[in-house]
């Protein structure tokens, strides 16, 4: 244990990747060994920059990453790319599962891209890229991506983990505004129009204008800094520049104000509440005379034979 | 308790008062006598429509409900006015408190005004009022209105108790689109500019116009809806006329497509399992050994000690 974390931390890939397979192992005999393998990174963690990615599939993520990427290695930085997919149960996800999508990036050694763990709740799958991220800083990556399809609540599981939080769209094609998810455009620290390139380029302006607009429209956040609306190409490395710039200039005034200390402080607190939380409520709809009396006492509250108030007595007197 | 019953479902204005006071009561012997009294009514609830109201202090809610109950009992409506405040815990709420803020409609004998119960916990307040919902809809009133100030998560929870949501804005003094609570927008079945009345006009059309926009950006709702944008003036009884009708086409819109019942039913099974949630996390909270070892396990967390996970794990072990 001691020899893989000093590996680790010396940087070898192989001891990272084992690191991370150990976290993500069911194997009872490992949890402790990945346990101690974690107690021992969590000192030399929460030095990196924390970046979140959401976008539908299609928009161009792993572009938009491998141009990101390779610009952000270009300027010294040591990046990794994490994926969060709750739907990928089976295989080892969905999202990332070809690496070779990011062609150049993959050959970096420099870069450590990583497929969303498998797992069959959004907690579970949640908290071994958690875990992914601390091993990453101890093993000195300082720029982590976190990227998600948006399956689920998966969002805010990543919005929860990163210290800003970019959301991909595409102009036309039905990705516009009328058809994003609740609370994504409230997540957002930055808009990213993709693929504004070829014939794309005038309805990526024009959908620029439309969500420049939609996000003036939106309540302030509590770092208080604007939400920007940019253009980009993945493909043609256009317009990635300026979203690194963005991000810069928003960790200067974050670190400034002292928001991005908090944000993570109340980040740390959130999964620690969260997980106390899910465990408890899960233990008590998993006991057999809960599942037993559930069903009946909701069709008896539908049925107003009881209120809400007596049935949930009745389910929390078992 | 029989006769406390009959009187009430008579339509005699003092049972009612008696059965909320009795359900508001902390009195240990009141409690199954309450019981009772809802058992009792629950089969004949649910026949009302229900509308929500919020709005910031100063915005006119009080006029507005006044002139809205007026016309609605001109229409061969009984209307009954409930409160959330879970900010007025000492007094029997600050909001509707004074009900002379109703003149009108208070001497009304088609119209119940009560005033928000007082509590600790929003949960509570809130059960009290739909508690309030239940026996006023047993007494006959077909027309419920439970109006909040929007203090902490009020709105969620009115939200969640009536079929129609109004936000009630003011033209300029602050009350503007940009000052506006995350999440509200998306609750909104309908914004109203109230004041729109002397010097105020022309700000009030501004606004509806910028709101209009906004909402025009804003995801669908579930029951497909169109959220409309109106002006009025409580004052002078002007646009209430269009604001019933706009909820006389939802109300046939929904019914129509189902949504009505549906939302109906969500709200029930919301109501049990969050009260259960509730009862489950703050039992466990509030165990003595929780208690004392929460604050150390979150100073660990924070100072990277351990993991909000392991942290987790060994608050969940105690």
């Amino acid at each position: 244990m001691e020899q893989l974390f000093n590996e680790l931390q010396s940087g070898q890939v192989s001891a990272l990747s084992r690191a991370i397979t150990l976290v993500e192992s069911k194997a009872s005999g490992d949890s402790a060994f990945a346990k101690a393998v974690l107690q021992q990174a969590l000192p030399y963690s929460g030095t990196s920059f924390r970046l979140g990615i959401t976008g539908v599939p299609g928009v161009g993520k792993s572009t938009f990453i491998e141009s990101l990427g390779r610009q952000l290695i270009a300027r010294g930085k040591k990046v990794a790319v994490l994926a969060i997919d709750p739907s990928s149960n089976i295989s080892r996800g969905s999202i990332l599962g070809d690496k070779t999508r990011m062609e150049e990036l993959v050959k970096s050694d420099q870069a450590f891209i990583r497929p969303s763990p498998a797992g069959t709740t959004l907690g579970g799958v949640a908290r071994k890229t958690r875990e992914a991220i601390i091993l990453c800083e101890a093993a000195g990556y300082d720029f982590i991506i976190v990227e998600t399809v948006g399956v689920g609540q998966s969002e805010t599981a990543v919005h929860s983990m990163t210290d800003f939080f970019l959301l991909l769209k595409l102009a036309g094609a039905g990705d516009d505004l009328q058809g994003i998810k609740r609370g994504i455009m409230e997540m957002a620290d930055a808009i990213i129009i993709n693929k504004a390139d070829g014939n794309n380029q005038i309805a990526a302006k024009h959908a620029c204008r439309e969500f420049k607009n939609a996000v003036h429209l939106m309540p302030d956040k509590d770092h208080g800094w604007p939400t920007q609306v940019l253009t980009c190409s993945g493909l043609n490395n256009v317009g990635i520049k300026e979203v690194i710039e963005e991000i810069e200039n928003y960790t200067a005034h974050s670190k400034a104000n002292k928001s991005f200390i908090k944000k993570r402080h109340t980040q740390e607190l959130y999964w620690f509440h969260q997980t106390v939380e899910d465990a408890i409520t899960s233990n008590f709809y998993n006991r057999q005379e809960v599942i037993s009396k559930l069903a009946v006492l909701e069709k008896e509250v539908l049925s107003k034979k009881k209120s809400p108030f007596d049935a949930a007595s009745e389910l929390l007197g078992l």
